[in-house]
């Protein structure tokens, strides 16, 4: 028996699904040199006191604060240069009152030193002595031991979503493996009598499946891993075997339907027969998106899209992918690039539904525009032209030329 | 004998390397389906027209126009139903006057049909005859031969940074396999006498080398291959041998020098002694990275950055970056993701010099907020801290708290 469904707007939608999303529970460890884009899936403390020497920031000469007191161009302080602590050595110097030792940036400050001189603030006057022409503080031109990390100190907490700067903070204090959790496996099935491969050229009344390609790359775009399980014809038993799979295989399972109705009906009575909950959403104001199909069997969500390419990747954009990083551990996604540009054109819509529509920004004399590309039933010509998507917000009954409209960029 | 260089703003000093930078030459061919994120490089003309016959973008009834002219709720056309178009096959009706065929979305379109009804505009009276309620003009709710992407159309052009909707309009048309641009190798060198490899227990003095690794990761992030050719004592002749298997094996060479002025100093003498013309940029009006080199031999951009991970990192983003983009090919590169945002406290500078502070961003009821986090020498723990980096333009004597800095966001 078809269930009935109220269309929800696309918040309220997600709203029903989100609560379901927990992070997989399957770990494994890397090499930190490997973990790029990965999410960490344990807290890191500081092993260890960063630096864990007391290193001069500056080109200059290891001193005793207190000896440069008082000096000036005018009245100079004298200090007897006792030698050079290289560079990647431990010093075997230590200073008396009255001694500097030449140090390079990143060198280790002689014993007993708590200043550094920079080289610009002093002269050598001879092998042995130079002369100071400022004062320094104590601690100037010093990084302290555990000045950058002190030991213990939380560094990067468990969903961090591990970028170039995070592997370098890792890799300065020695931590060369972490655990991260897996990659989500996201099962792709292309449902549709009219489907066949991209290699094939297709009969009348046939079109080559793109589907799960667009999904797949926008799966790797999110951090996921696409495992393709191929075109389904529009059977309800060869559907269900399909998505048994997936459910099994993949951390979550999206069917982008054919582009007919009852090839949308297949999918979701499908959806219903594999287990519980089922069907949470069915139908969202939202165009082009209205068919979609929010679902959980087994703990993992379901999704069925649209079968038009440009809508499902497009419905993809706005469910699946919040829900990948869901499933990844990922407190943190990665930022999406939105701006906010001027329309050259209207865009109509209806109030209570939202439209994403591609367009083509341009800088017109530092000014943002953004000119809607349409096409009928959303081709995905219309996204190649494209920079981005702009969204007409639920409460507008569209958006007129001149008016400000957000832009998701690609 | 050491040459004068005059420090110049980033802008020039970039408008020095920039003229030299030409795509590499080495091209392959792919699975348009690997291809994500790849650099096209051929022009893409469609071979054959999309859609290849005419569909319905609509579920209806595939009708001659001419038959619903006219027609209105009071007033409704009578057609005789003939049959209907299954999704996938080629249709085998050819409509008469006053006919119609039942057609889903996707479906053929009847032969001699030249529009299609929305089935919420018509009823079914009995099982062979539809009554229709609006009119249709010709060629509504169709998609016409090569209305999508006419046979012939220029699709995509060389230097396409490939975006999921490409990798569909092209497989959409039945191209399984394009030419792209080898990902471009970069170089990457560690000098310092003071570095040891991240798995080593640094003794006092030394510290753990990251650039390797974070230059690395930033070189992913560019589409680039990393070629890690390790760390390299502060010594001419070691540092010439390393360089020379970078400008052999690899596209671009990344010398991150040693912290010490000495080891700075060996690095531009290795550089100029390799090939022609050398350096072209010593000394940048940048902080962090005054002392950064960008130079030319045989063709291939070298580069010296400050060996202080956080401005390896910053003046790697601008300079050598958007040198692996116009290597690539790229002709779009990705765009950066950057923002405004009010600044919680004073940014000192120097008017003439451009600075680069990690910030954090946070929204403050609405408005984005950027919070200065400053640290000894630049940090790495800075960087991780931080969400992007602020700007303070070449002609600002800093910026003020309150004032609006442009952040790029990591």
């Amino acid at each position: 028996m078809p269930q009935l469904f109220t269309v929800l707007t696309p918040q309220e939608a997600w709203l029903r699904l989100e609560p379901y999303l927990y992070p997989i529970q399957r770990v494994e460890r890397v090499a930190t040199e490997e973990a790029l884009d990965r999410v960490l899936a344990e807290d890191i403390f500081a092993p260890s006191d960063l630096p864990s020497f007391p290193r001069s920031v500056m080109d200059g000469y290891a001193v005793q604060a207190e000896d440069t007191y008082g000096a000036s161009e005018g009245s100079p302080a004298y200090l007897r240069l006792v030698g050079e602590v290289s560079m990647g050595k431990p010093t075997e110097i230590t200073l008396s009152p009255g001694e500097a030792a030449l140090v390079h940036t990143g060198g280790m400050l002689a014993a007993r030193a708590n200043a550094v001189v920079m080289l610009e603030n002093s002269r050598e006057i001879d092998a042995a002595t130079i002369e100071v022409v400022r004062p320094v503080a104590k601690g100037e031109n010093i990084l302290q031991i555990g000045e950058d990390i002190p030991k213990g100190r939380a560094l990067l907490s468990c969903g961090r979503w591990l970028q170039p700067q995070d592997i370098g903070g890792l890799l300065t204090l020695g931590i060369t493996e972490i655990k991260v959790f897996h990659r989500v496996r996201v099962a792709l099935i292309s449902s549709g009598d009219e489907l066949v491969p991209p290699e094939d050229e297709p009969k009348p009344g046939q079109i080559r499946d793109i589907n799960a390609y667009t999904l797949s790359s926008l799966t790797l775009k999110a951090g996921g891993i696409p495992l393709r399980l191929g075109i389904i014809p529009d059977e309800y038993q060869a559907l269900r075997e399909a998505a048994k799979i997936g459910i099994r295989e993949a951390d979550t399972v999206v069917i982008s339907a054919g582009s007919s109705v009852s090839s949308r009906d297949i999918t979701a009575q499908v959806v219903n027969s594999l287990g519980k909950p089922g069907i949470l959403v069915h139908g969202v104001s939202l165009k082009p998106g209205k068919p979609t199909i929010l679902a959980l069997v087994d703990q993992k969500p379901v999704f069925g899209l649209p079968g038009n390419p440009a809508s499902a990747m497009i419905t993809f954009d706005l469910f699946v992918t919040p829900s990948i990083y869901k499933l990844s551990g990922c407190s943190q996604p990665p930022k999406r690039y939105e701006l906010k540009a001027r329309l050259t054109r209207n865009i109509p819509s209806a109030p209570g539904r939202e439209d994403y529509v591609p367009v083509k920004v341009e800088d017109r004399n530092g000014e943002l525009w953004a000119e809607p590309i349409f096409g009928k039933s959303n081709l995905i010509s219309t996204l190649i032209k494209a920079d981005g998507i702009a969204q007409v917000p639920l409460d507008k009954a569209g958006l007129a030329a001149g008016e400000m409209a957000t832009v998701r960029m690609f």
